[in-house]
């Protein structure tokens, strides 16, 4: 089981967001797990994620965190971690793939630490040991964010741009984000 | 119609994956569609979601772009605006709310720019106006991106932070970047 899902429900799901059955995902879904399993029952809790890759899809599909919802922050430190937290109290737990846990999992340490070339590992045996031995390479413990990390942050007034007449918040200044930039900074 | 999708599934995949039928995700669907539309049949396409807010569920439940495969990044400039590209060639359409276009619908406009506190807004006639003008109230240009924003960007080699004993790409140095910007960054 990954939280209230078979593992059957969760593959299908990851294939479905995911586009394939990535060993990122299914890791990821034993730290959203981990982490749950810390939280007070029918808490409300925000998450963030300490990388890009692959495990927000992980947090998107087993929990009503989003990024378009805010409830997912993607903090990408480059760490396979996450941070599940009250949204109220601040409260909560980091989970994150422990190194000192791997030793018996040769398949997910070659493959964590990028030892073997992709075309050399075996997907479905890696997938089988995570499935299997997911939570047994995760390490937690307890968090309190900082009064100052909580709570809704407003845009501010929206007023349109000067320069190119798009939206957005003043707080920026006198022109929008992309005109300051320069509009062409990864595109033309 | 959004994209493929009747006005009702598309509400049904909203609610599920979003939370509420929040204006944003609404509007933001029609922002994917229509720089779709420029699209040549079949390419496949990365994007650039040019907010944080709402937009990228828009992005994540209408096309097969993900923050966790990468397909889709966020890069939170506080605009409304997406860049749709072929992963290939970089050929590709910035579509936008365009603040010019929005003067013919007033619920839009008072959202948009957050002139109405939220509980004196009509949400119900809101959704309507979205869901029936979405596409006029969006412009659209070609872009072409820049070789250097194409491509895979390997994290490089992954080694174990000397501090923590946690995982990360040795590209950032001596430590973690969890452990050079102070572990208790957001939380203790």
């Amino acid at each position: 089981m990954i939280g209230s899902l078979s593992e059957e429900e969760f593959l299908q799901k990851v294939l479905a967001f995911h586009g394939h059955a990535a060993p990122g995902v299914l890791l990821g879904g034993f730290l959203v797990e981990a982490a749950r399993a810390h939280m007070k029952e029918g808490c409300l809790f925000d998450i963030i994620s300490e990388t890009r890759q692959c495990l927000p899809d992980a947090v998107q599909i087993l929990t009503p965190c989003t990024v378009g919802n805010g409830w997912l922050v993607v903090q990408d430190l480059s760490l396979y971690s996450l941070v599940m937290y009250d949204k109220h109290t601040g409260e909560g737990c980091r989970a994150w793939v422990d190194p000192a846990k791997l030793g018996n999992f040769p398949l997910t340490y070659e493959w964590f630490y990028k030892l073997k070339a992709k075309k050399e590992q075996d997907g479905e045996a890696l997938r089988r040991e995570i499935l299997d031995h997911g939570f047994e390479m995760i390490s937690t413990r307890p968090v309190q964010m900082k009064p100052e990390a909580l709570g809704h942050k407003s845009k501010g007034a929206i007023v349109t741009c000067p320069t190119c007449g798009e939206a957005y918040p003043v707080k920026f200044g006198d022109t929008c984000p992309l005109c300051r930039e320069g509009r062409s900074y990864r595109y033309c």
